[in-house]
């Protein structure tokens, strides 16, 4: 009977644990988390076996799934490679950015330890385990970076998880946090932006965000979610936000120039472009 | 028996339409759109008892709305006052920008007729008179400006809607179009530029935007927006837009000199900032 080890039992943790109790009653789940309030939710709602340190628990698993924030991920891996883990254990994460994941993880690997890099492209502004739902990952994809030393160890993974119809994406580390900088980080930066602004700028006006509708609520909705999650994966993929950055304030640019000029066509012909591109965004779903 | 006449019947006036015809069955609805198949739309689903041309309509109507995109509704702004009206006409409008639309509406109240500004803050990615809803307004905020001449007849247009429990909102045209400058206007620039600067970011890139989870689908939902009615906004209340975009790349230059500088506490609090203030929008409904 195999042993799981979710490591960070928040709103991705607890979701996998809830895929796993829903399907495959067999395994046992240890969860390590250092709050105690998160740690005891699990526990009560049988979502978790019983909970360790992480130190303890991992040398008893079979799989150990990474689940905290990235700076968390990095510091865990830096620890498992100290040490004495089952031989074909797979170790895997489910953090926001790949590169410096994969680079640290670089010394299990060498070391003939099964660690692929994963990230499941699903969350929520909501953060914590109480928010976490068996269905999380329903038609999501879910990013595989690196080559196992072991497939059907890999497959028997992904075969928990099998009730969500995940895509699964094999992708670089590179690619990989390039296409979430742009998907995901960046739109959560300027979401952000967006929220100071407006409090910034309303200052004062009695109605202020009171009166805010549907396009202002989802365009801002990501700016609610857990700030040290974020600056964990601003602090591990800055440079490409960075350029991002760079990009999104020249296309802004060149908008205002348009609307400076008050130029009716150019204003116009930004806005169709966009919204034919994210029209297709649902219709390819 | 009242009659109403509704001029533009995409999304906002087909839903006007809606409501009417589900709680006052008894007035005499008259459409006037350019459009033959939003007009036949409506007929067919009896929204609407006919369709005629603004100019033949107006002279015959007691409550006439103007529904259509802010550049329409200040011409035929123009058009009713080369009308013969009713004497004690409710004249109404739903643009999203209401200083130039008050202006223009400055012949219409010296000639004495009852005009009143108003703006509904609802609206959809969706436009067209198809995804119109007779909910669409449901707990919405209703912002009302100027001073009728009719308070009687204010409120019987204020009944006609009475099932959806609007909040309306008396508010002056510069603080209406400074509001929605940040919680509309200013939003729906960032949503549509974020997809243009993805778009162009991940050419080249297979995945590219299918990838795309929530997060990025929430954020730059309203960019799937109709153009034209946007393109009338930016055009009536460019002045503001532009301040505002000139304060978002202040607090965007911010953050992005925190990241330059990895300076990790100044970035989580910029986070954290827009996380409380994003929270408080959803708890105070």
């Amino acid at each position: 009977m195999a042993t799981v080890l979710i490591s960070g039992l928040g709103l991705i943790g607890s979701s996998i644990a809830r895929m796993i109790k829903q399907d495959h009653r067999e395994l046992t789940i240890i969860g390590s988390d250092p709050d105690d309030e998160t740690a005891q939710f699990l526990l009560n709602h049988q979502l978790i076996d019983r909970r360790q340190t992480f130190s303890e628990a991992a040398p008893l698993a079979d799989f150990i799934i990474l689940a905290g924030p990235v700076s968390v991920i990095l510091e865990q891996i830096n620890v498992l490679a100290t040490l004495s883990l089952k031989s074909d254990v797979l170790v895997t994460d489910v953090g926001s950015t790949k590169e410096t994941i994969m680079k640290t993880a670089n010394q299990l690997i060498q070391n003939d330890i099964n660690f692929i890099g994963g990230h499941p492209m699903a969350g929520s502004d909501r953060s914590g385990s109480r928010f976490g739902s068996s269905e999380l990952f329903n038609n999501a994809t879910y990013f595989i970076v690196g080559q196992t030393k072991n497939n059907r160890k890999l497959a028997q993974f992904q075969q928990l998880l099998s009730k969500a119809a995940i895509h699964w994406q094999p992708i670089s580390s590179s690619s990989h946090d390039q296409l979430v900088c742009e998907l995901s980080h960046l739109p959560h930066v300027i979401a952000t932006t967006l929220v100071n602004t407006a409090v910034d700028d309303l200052e004062g006006e009695p109605l202020g965000l009171r009166a805010a509708a549907g396009g202002f609520k989802d365009t801002t909705r990501i700016a609610a979610a857990d700030p040290t999650m974020w600056t964990a994966i601003m602090m591990n993929n800055t440079d490409r936000i960075n350029q991002s950055l760079t990009q999104f304030q020249q296309h802004l640019a060149q908008f205002q120039k348009a609307l400076t000029a008050h130029d009716e066509s150019t204003i116009k012909q930004f806005l169709k472009r966009a919204r034919t591109s994210r029209k297709s965004v649902d219709e390819r779903k």
